[in-house]
């Protein structure tokens, strides 16, 4: 339990950075920001809830999550200026990616989260495993887009609902076979790996001109 | 219950084809076609589900419509070029109508599927058939022109979401008195023939200037 | 009882009016006024009823709500062009006050309204009674914005979550300690006073360039 703990936090707490990242781009102020990185942070585990009965959600019962991602927000928001200067000197050359990289470790972390979630409320096929991680994995992150009027990355990236299916999928195959807390491990850098090797190498699939 | 299958298999491959067109005007490349496929075709029976308190909804349960709106909206990706050539030569002129026109069908086959489980729900008076009707039928066009930030269709156009309207209150009056399957396509015509005169007429009702 | 539903009843015409104005300024017509209408209206307390497992929500099941909104939102077009020859000789210059202020009027009555909800339905922690009062009084605003493809406002007005959630949390002190009718009118008058405050000395928060 202190372990799924961890993922939640982690997932939370980055979900959170990416919303408030998101915000800055948007020139939002404080308060929009803080709003966005809630929406970011709480959207995902809000809409698995809904979606498995779970009525009222958590995060409107446990404070935990608005606390997370309001702190976590503020200090984005006041650390971002020294941030900016760093990454001058860094591999990592634009706001975008430092912004993409915190949305693919919340991907990673709220997908194990999801998938495991569903093996305990006893979902017993791989299809719904599945489909509840995704569903936590990229929920946060579409509320977030539609919020600032992107189009949300699903759409427009290729490997990331797809690298979450994998992710949850590796949960499902292993989740019997060893202990929990390397499942959860497991599901999150399958996860990870996948969609940040998708940034790296720009995959790229075919378009209609 | 076959008949059944029969509109909700051929809504979600019609709202299938609708999103994936949406996509292909958007230039969005195969997976976010996909994914706005499965959305477009999902989301109307998602939020049903939800609504009417059948939690985990049908669509994390059944592979089935996922499956399907993969498929579909690969083979539209591949056949749309093909489609396209014929089209110079058809009567219908632009690539909007024929978008339009899946639409509509789809519109159709959800609205009779969606007050016909309103009924089957327990469901007992015109209003609620008629939400669950309305609700089924422009769910997945909402959500498929939100995610590309479209305004969504029943905002702009008149005859959509009270063409739905009137085909679920054709359901609930015709319901008792003549077979199923015959109100389901008396709900279906119903609200397809009227969506169709609206587009061929290009009904306008008045705005303030 | 009779004091819970005049708050549901004003909440409800003013949000419908806030849609209704909404529609006319993206130059929507007559039917595209009425259905923003109702998704404003409506909005806030579907979300609340989904949230609190109250299943099939209550406007699916009581069709005041849709009515009101109806007839509101018609009022509010063919009256529109008389108000606006009022408002060249009035105080209140733009229309975007007149709108800005049937939604401050409305997010008071709906957050009253729903923590008042959340508390009837045995929530006893201050946390969850806030949340439900913020999500019910923001729930439609949000919708309708994201509709019109606007950032809605709770990303960019700084006081607006944040007053539903202090007039939320005065209905959660005042409770049991007042008769019920006044806690209501409290809580209503603490979120829209905040929301009138901030408007009418436009506070600003800092943002990062």
């Amino acid at each position: 339990m202190l372990w799924l703990n961890m993922f939640d936090i982690i997932g939370t707490m980055v979900f959170a950075i990416s919303g408030a990242l998101a915000g800055i781009r948007k020139k939002l102020d404080l308060f929009g920001i803080i709003t966005l990185s809630i929406v970011t942070a709480c959207g995902g585990g809000l809409f698995r809830d809904i979606v498995i009965g779970n009525l009222t959600p958590t995060i409107f019962r446990d404070p935990k999550y608005f606390v997370i991602s309001i702190i976590t927000s503020i200090f984005t928001f006041f650390l971002y200026p020294v941030l900016i200067k760093f990454q001058i000197n860094s591999p990592i050359k634009n706001k975008l990616t430092v912004f993409l990289i915190f949305d693919a470790i919340g991907l990673g972390a709220f997908t194990a989260l999801g998938a495991k979630i569903a093996i305990t409320h006893n979902m017993t096929n791989l299809f719904s495993v599945t489909c509840m991680g995704m569903l936590t994995g990229v929920g946060g992150g579409v509320l977030r887009d539609m919020f600032v009027r992107d189009i949300p990355l699903i759409l427009k990236q290729e490997i990331y609902a797809s690298a979450s299916a994998v992710g949850s999928m590796a949960m499902y195959f292993s989740y019997d076979h060893i202990p929990q807390i390397a499942s959860l491990y497991i599901s999150f850098f399958v996860t990870l790996i996948l969609r940040l090797l998708s940034l790296k190498f720009n995959l790229n699939l075919p378009t209609i001109n």
